[in-house]
């Protein structure tokens, strides 16, 4: 009988991935018709070359350890960037895939990513479906970036502006401290869409002087009206920070942070972000002090910051999924709906995957104050609720005490 | 009766420099021989052009917000960059604020800073009292570099180091995370001295399989050795992530960051961080994905991370100064010295505040592991209690709720 189940992660972390798998975990131990469950060490990549470990061994009687999994940042499976060929031009992943889940006897798979990943979904559901296999197929969502459509939002976004909004709160004050003209510009993740980096209109404290000039990748760069913009902000407050999103375009769908064609000294072509082309423009142009700061990775995997709504959220969408498949469904994805902004209020439920599968959801033009270099009302009531409330993290030695296993 | 007092804070920010001045002025609150409470804004540059606010009237009858402020990152008087002249050359800077001590009838005057403003203090000390006037000049310390002489460590030192070994222990699961072979570089502050850089070697949670390979500026950069280093971390565990100074420079004195005469494609000359510069290298040398972060002002700023220890001992010192001033002492800095490790406890005291002027203190040669690229068992023990305990943050909307008034 194949009641046993296969949970796997792919694509970028977030910080309540993990809360997504333990959530499918402890449903599946709470469930009894359920059998065993096992993890693919990174993604599909890693089931291919049956890269696979018990989850019932390492959670079922460790309950403390399963609490910590909730709350540990990144992807406690690993990850991969794979993606599966169409079974129609190369069909040999899909039949590897298949002789790994009738060998550990595999009733559910769970797949936990972003879009790409539910197009992987989508195509196992199909194959698995066409070979009259009794495999149910579920999506889970994360991402960083939220541009899956169908969902209010996705999890992992609410921790990752959670960290912008206070991390940009920080960078404000302390910008405003000097009595010389200084701007800082931050530099925030999201090529395509600016979902993150509208999350600093979230940031100025009660009181504050200034508000962040947020540059979204929707909108063209307008150079000659961004430093009029910057210009206006250090006259009228006597310093500015910019919240410039890494995919930032010209008018000519350019990335303002295109190679430069330089060479560094050590001879290796120099590759600037788009926080060191703004500080570059800028410095140029007001001939002020200038500083970037370009957070990277630290975005997404900020896990000591990390939304309690977006990680109970994220929770709840694992254990549904569990409960989908146990009751039947295959090839849909789990997700969630806004009912009310303030009270905050959302509703359960699931959406087919491949309607959700390749598409991507930028943030809409008429949220978007391009004047002014912000976003509307609109948007800060969108965002507000998904950064509320904090997780109690256990520290050791001053430190988040994350999970970590090796898993070899 | 000049039983007023003057407080000003001043150089870069920390997460703990308003629990010093929290601490003085809930001594001076708490004093029955103390007079009004002042605060200038902007350091000793405010204080030469009157930017005098009451903080008396702030926080008397506001215990709320003078619990936030302890709490609160970044100095809430602001900073300043201004180094008074040799009295012997340019006494003008100090007749002006003599005439401003006189105007407010002030008795105690607190200077929170490093080792420029720890000078400030000494000159000011003695400017006053040749010219006989009862002043008791005090100075308070604080510096995310770690850098002042006869105090164990600074505080805002614990803040940064807990944010830094957060932070990397995030990047370190973040980069090892997918099955191709990756190295991610963090630039970390600290130009001269590599106490904040070496904080990353707390960073790895437990059964992790790699270190942080790590750069310190008082070890000249041998590029060799590095990439050697570098390759065989990524051969070992299929990752590494190096924590670089932004100080770092190779054996000629040159920084690795230094200008590299580019122009980039707007014609300005290309400045080139050490994250970028070790990035093209690390590049260029093993031809595999690289990733650089500049975390920059977000470090000394980070509140919502900050130490407990820290804070606590930062606020103590804080108070412990005014009572100093009570008793009648003048050209002290408050400071504590390390009882034990384990416990860890400290004792407090103070220092003749021209010992500790100007004077730096960088990582000694005999806690560097240079041929390793880390830090020894004995940098460790003195690190791992600075970072230790967390302090109850009120958050509002999802955030930090900081304390913030404009003061004007």
């Amino acid at each position: 009988m194949n009641n046993n189940i296969l949970i796997a992660q792919s694509g970028g972390p977030t910080a309540a991935i993990n809360a997504a798998l333990a959530g499918i975990i402890t449903a599946a131990l709470e469930s009894e018709s359920a059998g065993e469950i096992f993890g693919g060490v990174n993604g599909v990549q890693g089931i291919l070359e049956e890269k696979i470990i018990s989850l019932t061994e390492r959670f079922a009687d460790d309950p403390d350890a399963l609490r910590r999994l909730k709350l540990t940042p990144d992807m406690y499976l690993k990850s991969c960037r794979y993606k599966l060929k169409k079974p129609d031009e190369d069909d040999s992943d899909y039949v590897r895939l298949t002789e790994v889940f009738e060998k550990y006897n595999i009733g559910m798979f769970f797949y936990i990513g972003g879009n790409d990943s539910m197009d992987t979904v989508a195509r196992i559901k199909e194959f698995t479906e066409n070979r009259g296999l009794n495999i149910k197929v579920i999506g889970v969502p994360k991402t960083i970036d939220n541009d899956l459509i169908e969902i209010d939002h996705t999890p992992g976004f609410g921790s990752a502006a959670k960290y912008v909004a206070t991390t940009l709160r920080e960078v404000l004050i302390d910008t405003g401290l000097y009595p010389i003209e200084n701007v800082t510009v931050v530099e925030i993740m999201g090529r395509d869409s600016g979902w993150l980096t509208a999350s600093a209109v979230l940031a100025p404290p009660e009181n504050f002087p200034s508000e962040p000039i947020i540059c979204l990748p929707e909108t063209p760069f307008d150079k000659d009206k961004f430093i009029d913009r910057v210009r206006e902000e250090v006259n009228r407050a006597g310093f500015a920070v910019v919240a410039a999103s890494e995919g930032l375009r010209d008018a000519d769908g350019e990335y303002i942070s295109a190679n430069t064609g330089a060479l560094d000294k050590f001879g290796h072509p120099q590759l600037s972000g788009t926080a060191s082309a703004l500080t570059g423009i800028i410095r140029d142009e007001l001939g002020c002090k200038v500083r970037g700061i370009e957070l990277g990775t630290a975005q997404r995997s900020a896990g000591h910051i990390a939304s309690k709504t977006d990680i109970e959220e994220s929770f709840t969408l694992g254990s549904n999924a569990f409960k989908y498949a146990e009751s039947g469904d295959s090839g849909i994805m789990a997700l969630l709906r806004r009912v009310g902004d303030d009270p905050y209020e959302v509703e359960y439920g699931a959406v087919d995957v491949s309607k959700v599968a390749n598409a991507v959801k930028g943030v809409p033009k008429d949220w978007i104050d391009e004047n002014n270099f912000t976003v509307t009302e609109e948007m800060v009531r969108y965002l507000r609720p998904l950064i509320v409330g904090e997780e109690s993290i256990e520290y050791k030695d001053g430190l988040p005490d994350y999970l970590y296993d090796r898993h070899n």
